[in-house]
C-alpha cells in the first residue's frame, strides 16, 4: 500500500480529481496507508483555507455558488468541502444545498465533497485538519469549507481556517447582537445575504456598530450586504476575502497561531485514543455501585490501571 | 494542610458557608490541599445540578430569582454558582445580574458564587465538574449552575447537569427553529420567558412544534412560558424540573453517561496538561521556515520528543 499512497501524491501533484476522492476516502476512513499519505505531504501553507458557516437557511451554498462562478471567471481552481453535521434535524436543507451545487461537479476547476461527521467534535475537527492538508497537496488557490452553524461546530471548525465568513440573514433583526455572541467571535467577515428583505438594512446596521464595538487592532470586520441569487455583491465578497487573507499572510504570528490550534487538535485527539469510552462506562456504572464512590480517585485510577 | 482539608469535608458536611467559600478558592485556583480536598468527596450524585443557560437578555438571573423565592418556602438549601464567561463582551450584563442577586447573599439557606472562566473552555468544564462536587458535599437539595449562553461554554456545560433549562425571549421570533439548533440540543426544558411581550405566543408555539418533531424515547421536552418578574410560570417550571430529574433517576443508565462524560472531561484535562501551548507554538514557528514542514510529521515528533 505504501507504494498506492506514494503514486497517490504524484497524481495530487498533478491535480487529478479521482486520486484526491481516493486519497480523502483513505483519510476519512482511516484505511490502509493512511499514516503514510499524511506524513508525506507539503503543508501547503500559502492555499487558504476559507471557512463559511451561518445558520441553515442563511444561503451559504448560494454564496459559495455565486463565490465559484466569480472565481471561475478569474481562472482560480477551487476545492469545496462542506461539512454535514451529524443531526438528523439539518438533513433535509444540507441535501437541497448540495443538489443546488450539482452544477459544477463535472467542472475540471471545481472539486467538491460532503464529509459526513461521524464520531465527537473533537474528533471532527482533526478529521478536517487532515483532510483541508491533504487536499492542499492539489495545485488548489483556495479552499472552501461550508459548514453549518450548529453550535459547538462551526465554531471549532472556525477556528482552523485562514479566514472565516459568516453568512446571516435579515430575519436575525435585533436578536444578533446578543444571541450570538460565539458566532460574532469567530467571524473575520459578516455577510448580510438576501439583503432585498426586509429588515436587511436593520441586520446591518446592528452589524456594524457590533464590528465598530469590536474593533481591534485589525481594523472592523467587514459587514457585507449580499443578494446570491443574483450576483450582487459577490465581487465585494470575494475582494474582502482577498484582502482579509492577504492582510493575515502578512503577519507571520497568525500563521503559527492557527497552526498551534491545529497541532493541539491532533495532540489531544492521540492523547485520547487509547481511552475507551464503553471502558470507562462500565467501570463507572459498577463503580457508582460503591457507598465510597468518589469521582476524582475513579478518575486517578482508572488512568492508572485502566488505560 | 491536609489536617486543615480534611477539617474542611466536616465543616462543609455541616453546611458551613465559610468553608465552602475556602473550598471553592481552594479548587478554583488549585491551592495547597486542593488534590486531597477533592479526592476526599464523597460524590453525592443524589444533589441534582440543574443549569440554567440562554443568550443574555433572557432574563436567566430573573428567573434564578424566582426559582429561589419558590424553593425558599419549600424549605429548601440551595447553591449558585453562576458562570461568567470571560468575554468582556457580556461583563455588563452579568455585573447587573448579580446585584438583582444580592437579596439572597444573608440567606442562611442560599450560597449563591460567581466563577470567572479563565483559561480554555475545556479547562472550565473541568473546573466546574471539580466544583459542583465541592458543592455538592455541603447538604444541598438542589445545585444551580447559571451560565450565559455564547456559543461553546453553554453547550460544554449543560452537558454537565442533570436537567438543562434554555431561557428564550419572545424576540427570538421565527428563527429560533434554525439559529439555534445547537442549544435546542441541549435543553431537557425550554422556558418563553417576559411571555407579556408581544410575539411571545409565535416563539412559544415555535418551540412546541420543535419539541414535537423532536420527541424521543423521553417524551416531548416541556415548553413553560414564565413572567419571572411576577412569578408567573415559577411553579410549574419547578415542577417539571422536579419531574424531569425523577425521571433521569429511575433511568440508572442516564447517571453513568453523565458520569462518563465529566469522567472524560477530567481524563482530556489531565492528558493534556503536560504539553506547553507555548513550547509548540515556538517549535512550530521554527519548523514552518522548513521546506519539507508537514504538520503530522511535526506532531509526531513534537509528542515523542518534546513532551
Amino acid at each position: 500500500m505504501r507504494g498506492d499512497t506514494k503514486h497517490l501524491h504524484e497524481r495530487l501533484r498533478a491535480g487529478d480529481f479521482l486520486a484526491l476522492a481516493r486519497g480523502i476516502t483513505i483519510v476519512e476512513n482511516e484505511l490502509d496507508g493512511y499514516g503514510s499519505l499524511l506524513l508525506n505531504l507539503r503543508e501547503n501553507i500559502r492555499v487558504p483555507v476559507i471557512g463559511i458557516t451561518g445558520p441553515p437557511g442563511a444561503g451559504k451554498s448560494t454564496l459559495v455558488n455565486a463565490l465559484l462562478h466569480y472565481w471561475l471567471k478569474e481562472n482560480k481552481k477551487i476545492a469545496v468541502l462542506a461539512v454535514d453535521p451529524s443531526s438528523p434535524f439539518n438533513y433535509g436543507a444540507l441535501l437541497g444545498d448540495r443538489i443546488r451545487m450539482s452544477e459544477f461537479y463535472t467542472n475540471p476547476n471545481i472539486f467538491i465533497r460532503s464529509l459526513a461527521t461521524r464520531g465527537t467534535l473533537g474528533g471532527l475537527s482533526a478529521k478536517i485538519i487532515e483532510i483541508t492538508s491533504l487536499v492542499r497537496e492539489a495545485p488548489f488557490d483556495i479552499v472552501l469549507v461550508e459548514t453549518v452553524g450548529v453550535g459547538q461546530s462551526e465554531v471549532e471548525i472556525a477556528g482552523l481556517a485562514d479566514c472565516t465568513v459568516v453568512a446571516l440573514v435579515p430575519e436575525a433583526g435585533d436578536e444578533v447582537q446578543t444571541l450570538k455572541a460565539g458566532i460574532m467571535e469567530i467571524a473575520n467577515i459578516f455577510v448580510v445575504n438576501k439583503a432585498d428583505r426586509a429588515d436587511a438594512e436593520g441586520l446591518f446596521r446592528n452589524l456594524r456598530m457590533l464590528a465598530h464595538e469590536r474593533a481591534g487592532d485589525a481594523g472592523e470586520t467587514p459587514v457585507i450586504k449580499t443578494i446570491a441569487t443574483d450576483n450582487t455583491g459577490i465581487e465585494e465578497l470575494a475582494n474582502a476575502i482577498t484582502t482579509f487573507v492577504a492582510r493575515q499572510d502578512a503577519i507571520p504570528d497568525k500563521r503559527v497561531h492557527l497552526l498551534t490550534e491545529k497541532c493541539w487538535q491532533l495532540i489531544q485527539r492521540e492523547r485520547m485514543k487509547n481511552i475507551s469510552h464503553n471502558k470507562l462506562y462500565n467501570e463507572l456504572a459498577e463503580a457508582i455501585q460503591r457507598d465510597d464512590f468518589n469521582l476524582f480517585a475513579f478518575t486517578k485510577n482508572f488512568l492508572e490501571h485502566s488505560v
